[in-house]
This record gives C-alpha cells, structure tokens and sequence, in this order.
C-alpha cells in the first residue's frame, strides 16, 4: 500500500504542548494519507504505536495549517504515555475490537459479572482501552446498588492486580483514609506522627486536591518534600516508622484514578466503587489495617446515619474477604474542621495542633487523636478503653511533634508554610448565633481565591456553629496571592453570601 | 476585576480549524488570566458567551505558542454553534449546575421518571450543557429493559418538543423507516415513487450514513439536490406529492442526533430508545402514517423473531399514544439487499427498479412493492388483499419512474451516478454453493474502499444466498476512486476472505 507497511502509515510525531489531562489526543491533517485511507473520522479512536509503545487516542482533524504535511500531533497525555521524543515515527491503525466492552453491556443490562470478567474490564480500562462513555456505561451501569457484595470484591481484586503493589517488612502496616473530606479536615500529618511514635509503621501516601482546595499532599507539601521516589520512601519509613508522601509517582490501583475521573464528572455516588477505590489503593500500597474517617452531615459526602451504616456494611465485609483489618469511625461533618481551608492555611493548623499551642484548633485536634486512637487500637497497641488518653499523651509530651519534625527532615527539610499577601476580612453585618456553615460553598470560595494552586490562598474561619457573634465581628477572612483573585472570590461571596449564616434572632 | 466585567474576562475569538465533530472545544493558553482566576482545568466545562449566543465548551489548555495571548481558540463546532466571526470577542465562565443530572442520577438509581423530568433532562441535552459522560450515563441507565412504556412516551415528547416541528397541509403524511438497514437495502426512492404517484403526501427526509457506507441522503445525492431547505421542500411536495430531501437542514429532534452518537459509541442496543429516536423524528417531521421496516437476521441489528415481536410490541404502544398510525414489515435480514453496496452502486440499483430494466435487482424490486404496499394499504387506498398489485402496477406502468424523475427535477435537475475507475473482481476459487453473506463485513470492505466519502465506491455483489457457482466465477467486484483505497479495502479483504461463503461440498 502507498507510503505504508502493513496497515499503518508512518507519520512524524510533533508535540503541540495541549493539556487535555488524562485524555492522549491525536491530531491529523484532513488531508493525510491515513486519515483518507484509513477512514478516520474526528472523535473516533486510533491506536498509535511506536516500536516500544501503544496508545488509544481521540483523533481530532486539523483543517488549518497548525500542522505540517506527514505530521501527527499529540497532547500531552498522549505524548507522557507513548514516552516520545520529537520526530519519533509513529503507526497509526484503527484500534482492536474491545472486548470486555461486551461484560460492561451484560452489566448495564443487570447481569452479574463474574472475577474473570470484572478483570479483562479493568485491564482494558487501564491499558486505556476505553472511550470516557464507555467509563461512563461501566460507572453508571455500577452504581446506585447494582454491584453485589461479591462484585464489589471481584472490582476490588481485579484494581488491585492491575496495578503495582508495593510490600513493606512486618506487620501491621497502618493506614487511614477519609471518605469525601470536609473542607480543612487534615487530620492526616497528626494522625501519623503519633502512630510513628507509638512504634507503629504508617507509609502514608496521599493524594493532591482534584475537587478541593486541599489534599494531604498539596499541604505537606507546604511543609516538606513529596515527591519521593518508592525507595526514598522506604528509606524514611525505615528511619522514622512514618512518612507523608505523595502518592502519585507509584502506579498504584490506576484504574481507580480513571474511573474516579468519570465518577466526579457524574457526580455519581457508587457505593460499591467507594469501597473498592478506596481498599485497592490500600491494598496496592501495602496495608494491612486501615482506620476509615467517615463524617456525615448534610453537605458532606455521606449525608445521614442511615447511609453511613449502609456504606460501613460494605467496607467491613470486603475488607474481611481481602484480609485487611478495619475500624471505621463516622463523626460530625456538619461544618469545616480546624480554621483554615486551603494547603498553607491548614498546614498551620495542623503545627498548631501538633505544637500543642493554646489556641490550637480544638475541633482539628480533638478529631485527630480520635482517628489516631482508632489506629493504635486496631492495631493491638491498645485497648479501647485507653486508645485516646495514650493518643493525647503522645501529642502532648511533644513526641508526635518531634516525630512530625523528624519525618520532615528526613522527607528533605522542614519549612514554615508560606503566607498570602491579600487579605479580606469579612465581617458580621449583625448580632447572633452562627448556625450554618456550608461545607460546599466554602470550599467553593476558597478555590476561587486560589487553592490548591496558590499554596497560600484560601479561607481562615473565625467561628464555629453556635458561637454568638456580635455585630462587626470577624466571620471569616479570604486569603490570595493576588489582588485580582481575591476580587474574584468576593465576586463569589457578594454573590453567594451564605457562606456563613446566623440563626434570626 | 482585572481586565473583565461582571465574571468574565473578555478575549478574541480565533478559528483553529480543528474539526473535532459534535463536539465544543475551546484552547486556552496556560497563562492566560482567565484559566488562571477563574481556576479551569483542562477538560472541564466553559461557559462559551458572544453578545448573541452561548455554548458549553471542553477546555484544552495550550502550554505552547499555538495561540497568542489575550485569544481563545475554537473547534469548528463550537465556533458553528456561535456563529462567530474572526476577532470576535468571548466571555467565559464556569457553567452554571445542570439541574435535570439529578434526574438522570435517579434513572441511573432506578427510579420511575415523569413527563417534566424527561422534558428538564432532553432540554438541557438539546442546550448542550451534557459531557459525553453523563449522556454515556443516561443512556446507560435508560438501556435494557428499563425504560417503561410510559418513560418511553415521555422521553419521546420531550425529544419531538425540543425541536423544531413541520406542518404539512392535508391528511395522511405518509413516512417510512428501516431499523438497522441491511446494506443495500435503499427502498425508500422506491416507496416514495409509488406512493406520490398513488396520490399521497410522502415529504421524506433522511439522514446520511454515520456508520454505513450509505445513507438514503447520500445515494439520492448521486442522482440530483438533497439539501432542500424548507421552503424548497414544501414547494417539491405541493407540485409532486413527495421529495427525497437531506433531513439534516431541519433541526428535527435534535436531542435524537445527540443521543444516537453516544449510543453507537457504547453499541447498546437499547429498544426504548430507539422507538423514541424513530418515532420522535416522525412525529417532528409532521407524519401521521408510518411504515416501519424491521429486517431480521443473524447479522442484522434485529436478531431474532422474538426480538422482533417484542420491539414492534413497544412501538405500536407508543405511536398509538403520539397518535400515529403505524405498520411494521418484519422481513428477512439474512443477506445484503440488490446489488450495489455504496452511494452510486446502490443509485444504480434504483433506477434499474424504477426503470423496471429485467435485470433490476429481484429483491430490491420485491422488498420495495412489499413496503410501498403497507404504504398504500396504511393510507386507506388498498385493502390487504391487494395493496403489493396496486404498487406493482404503479411501478410496471413506467408512473413511478416519470413520479421519480419529476421529483429529482423539481429539487434540481436528475443526473446519472458516477462510475468508480478502480474495480476488482473477487473470484469464487471452487465450486459450491453461496452459504453465507456478512452483513457487517460487507459494509465494512465498502467504507474501507472510500463509500459514502467517495460516492462510486463500494461492493458490488454479484451472487446471492442459495446461488451455485463454479470455479473462476465472479462473486463481487470492490469499486474505488483511487489505487490506494483500493488496495487498502482488499488488504482487508486478504484478512476477512469470509464475506461471501460457500458450503463444504
């Protein structure tokens, strides 16, 4: 055939530098040999080879000239996982027939999937096999109560074993994990500091913000180094029995991150996929018990008691059946935890709390011995009755601080969290008692400000509910980095001013 | 705010030239201050505004010099949808929440929905506030059997109210439809002949081929105009009784165009919808009397006869609340119908039908009367008993020939098809007889060969199931515009040589 071996025509890859996330994106001129030949039309899916790689792209065709002739664009998704270099020869072919898409269609059609079955799924959808409706199909077809008890652990296994899996010496390797995190509730760095004290092994990984204004990892990162690689993790985990890492660089339950993706874009809450996002990343990274923070409140995540016990029923029976032991501990989530919202904001929470300063957050540090408690229970260290008194002795003897010091060092230094420049303090227009915070919408207003971006932007909460506040009292203050986006987060509040609101009286 | 009014900041709009089909995209550059303040993300979803018009957009973030500062680029459908000009200027803002995905989470939850939320769900779809990905995820939760005949009712209105609806003066319109066309099977020139000449209103709109190598519209584009406006149709069909028009032109149902492109991209066959797509456009195109035919067999799309029996059962249900009568001509699916496979070659076999030439297609002849005679019998002109001879009759008597021929003059002129340049015979290599003929592999060696794209391409079969052939007969000929497609089509072919089969003997 003309100008190509095989199938496949040879093109010249070019990388056009567009950020289109996860989602690899191939650009063709409408004019190529292949696309004519092949019968490509824009939007459909192309599998792009080199000699040592293989893709599935969205192809998008390229009338203008932003393209030379025998060139093929790439975003940089496709660019990252095809590992190219300029000028690398690429082969273009119309994509093998997918298919498990078959058992995600039997799934849609209410049958039930067997292990084999849920594992050539989650291969595919990590091999990147699938289209983003066709991840839609699968979550959608997964949701609401679809999955069986036993599905949910076929999903569970099959994430797992799609993915890297890291082993630690010993036993117990502790971890925890928040189910749909209040704004601010970065219990986290405390969490393990005491647990390392205590003796215990806590290679915590954490995620960045991808909804919030804040994740574990975009705050440590305020106080610490990171991105550590598997064996400098190993190094510190050694030394200090804890480190607060992120846990992106290791390839740990993928699947996960993709179907997360899609889930967030329905805003679809699968009880089964909870489950089984959460104990595949735990599995995958090694855990062996796991304490599960789980807050309700009617703008948190899981919004009743009801609901809670549901999801608690599930988690307890798949972590029987993958040998991980589990405490959950479902507390208040009807306001923000701690005073600040956003990763430098609440970085200086979490000092506070572990420095023992008087005025400390109390909420912050009372839920986090609460959660390290559950820690050194689950793990033998403790009994029930005297969990919490040995967390706040830990806390309080300064031990938890100088382990927290220590992990940062050995992490690559400990820093103070920087400070924004711009300031907007918003006032009490009235007397009253506060009885409303929306958990939502002050996140909202943080991310506008510049969370997690801007590391120092966010909000400082001054009240809690049922604090009686007099007028031309301090409610809150907006933090940014820049005028214009404190401007654009007060456009917000002027907007939505019920942020805060005080009960009538 | 910096640089912008109310919420937005205000750039040039520039045409990138990147077709990326239905869908909206717009580029930004990275530093741009409006990715910056206002926090996008790639991928996410932007509020697209102009002084006239606004869209939602899929945000790709630029990292390179593609795009100079202070500009925004845009797909070309996105830059459609707004009618804009070069140098234009946009405002972009976050989108605002799309009310109606509740409703599509409690379908996905398996709840019952009602009239309104269909109509809150269609609308928003219609409006282009719906991702890929929470279409995948009701179409998802809408495919099985859970739709009930009362969802398929409301889901029907709601796609007929949010579009545009045709009036035609007098009773009946006539209509026909073919679910999941055999290849080849290009009756409706045919039935529309015979039913003008009968005395009937047949305004008949069709749509191109998505997947197919050809559409009714395409085909008839080979013999004379098909993108008619409005007013160009009525005129036709007040002179002639009938037309052959693109219905693409007329924004009939529109939610249906939406809907059905997820839906091939998931390949679920879901019977709920597809009687709303069907009937939904009918009732838009202002049909009263429809004709519906239902080919069966192992590679069409109805599989079986009970599969048959159920879908007609919806359909009837659901066109006698919408008030259209109905008649549904279950008839064989076995094997490809005339000769030609492709626009040209399937024109041919049109004309031979019409001009009642003694080799014109047996089949095509046949399926034709069979449906043209539910037309007749449908309308009240014939009863049962003799509604295939008076469609015969109309057609042997040279009427439907000189109807078709003054229909193609009325919308522009009648013209002969075009004629490929590169043929290949395919010969049979030994005695036997035809077994078997592939659906699905036949369109697809007529799309790789260039069909609809290039309008003489395609197959043409030249024996049909039960047919005796020896050694060194011809089985078909691939017909193309270029050596290249050519090649390309049988290079397919050396890999799948199972198009055509005959019997062990």
């Amino acid at each position: 055939m003309s100008g190509g071996g095989e199938h496949g025509i040879r093109l010249e890859a070019v990388r056009l530098g567009i950020d289109t996330r996860h989602e690899p994106v191939l650009f063709l001129r409408r004019d190529s040999e292949v696309a004519r030949s092949e019968g490509f039309q824009a939007m459909s899916q192309v599998r792009v080879d080199t000699d040592t790689a293989s893709i599935i792209a969205t192809l998008m065709i390229v009338e203008s000239e932003l393209l030379r002739a025998g060139r093929a664009g790439l975003s940089e998704a496709a660019w990252r996982r095809l590992g190219l270099e300029d000028g690398e020869t690429l082969v273009l072919h119309h994509p093998r027939p997918v298919d498990s898409l078959a058992h995600v269609r039997a799934k849609v059609y209410g049958a039930e999937l067997d292990a084999g079955q849920f594992e050539r799924i989650i291969n595919d959808v990590v091999a990147g096999r699938y289209m983003d409706v066709q991840l839609a199909a699968f979550v959608a077809a997964c949701s609401g109560e679809r999955l069986t008890r036993e599905e949910i652990v076929h999903l569970t296994r099959a994430m797992v074993g799609a993915g890297e899996r890291l082993t630690w010496a010993g036993s117990p390797i502790m971890d925890k994990h928040s189910v749909g995190g209040l704004p601010g509730n970065r219990t986290t760095p405390i969490v393990v500091a005491i647990a390392a004290e205590a003796g215990l092994t806590m290679p915590k990984t954490s995620s960045r913000a991808i909804t919030s204004p804040a994740g574990t990892a975009d705050t440590m990162e305020t106080l610490t180094r990171v991105d550590l690689g598997l064996d400098e993790m190993r190094r510190v985990v050694e030394r200090e029995g804890g480190c607060l890492a992120w846990g992106g660089s290791a390839s740990l339950s993928p699947a996960d991150d993709i179907l997360i993706r899609v889930e967030r874009a329905l805003d679809l809450d699968s009880e089964g996929q909870l489950v089984a996002s959460v104990l595949s990343k735990k599995v995958a990274a090694g855990s062996t018990h796991v304490v599960i923070d789980m807050p309700v409140g009617p703008t948190a995540k899981v919004r009743s008691l009801a609901a809670a016990e549901r999801l608690s029923g599930h988690f307890h029976a798949v972590a029987g059946t993958l040998g991980l032991a589990l405490h959950i501990d479902v507390g208040d989530g009807s306001q923000p935890i701690g005073r600040g919202i956003g990763p430098a904001l609440e970085a200086r929470d979490v000092l506070s709390v572990l420095r023992c300063e008087p005025d400390a957050p109390a909420d912050l540090r009372q839920r986090a011995l609460q959660l390290a408690a559950g820690i050194l229970r689950l793990s033998g260290l403790a009994r029930a009755e005297d969990a919490v008194a040995r967390a706040t002795e830990m806390l309080d003897s300064g031990g938890a601080w100088s382990r927290f010091q220590r992990i940062c060092e050995a992490q690559g230094g400990l820093r103070e969290p920087p400070r924004a420049a711009y300031h907007y303090d918003v006032f009490s227009e009235r007397e009253g008692t506060v009885d409303g915070i929306d958990n939502r919408k002050a996140a909202r207003l943080a991310k506008l400000a510049g969370a997690p971006a801007d590391k120092a932007a966010g909000l400082g909460l001054c009240v809690r509910l049922g604090d009686r506040v007099r007028r031309g009292d301090v409610l809150m203050t907006v933090h940014a980095e820049s005028p214009g986006e404190l401007e654009y987060a007060l456009e917000y509040f002027r907007a939505h001013p019920d942020v805060i609101t005080l009960s009538a009286d």
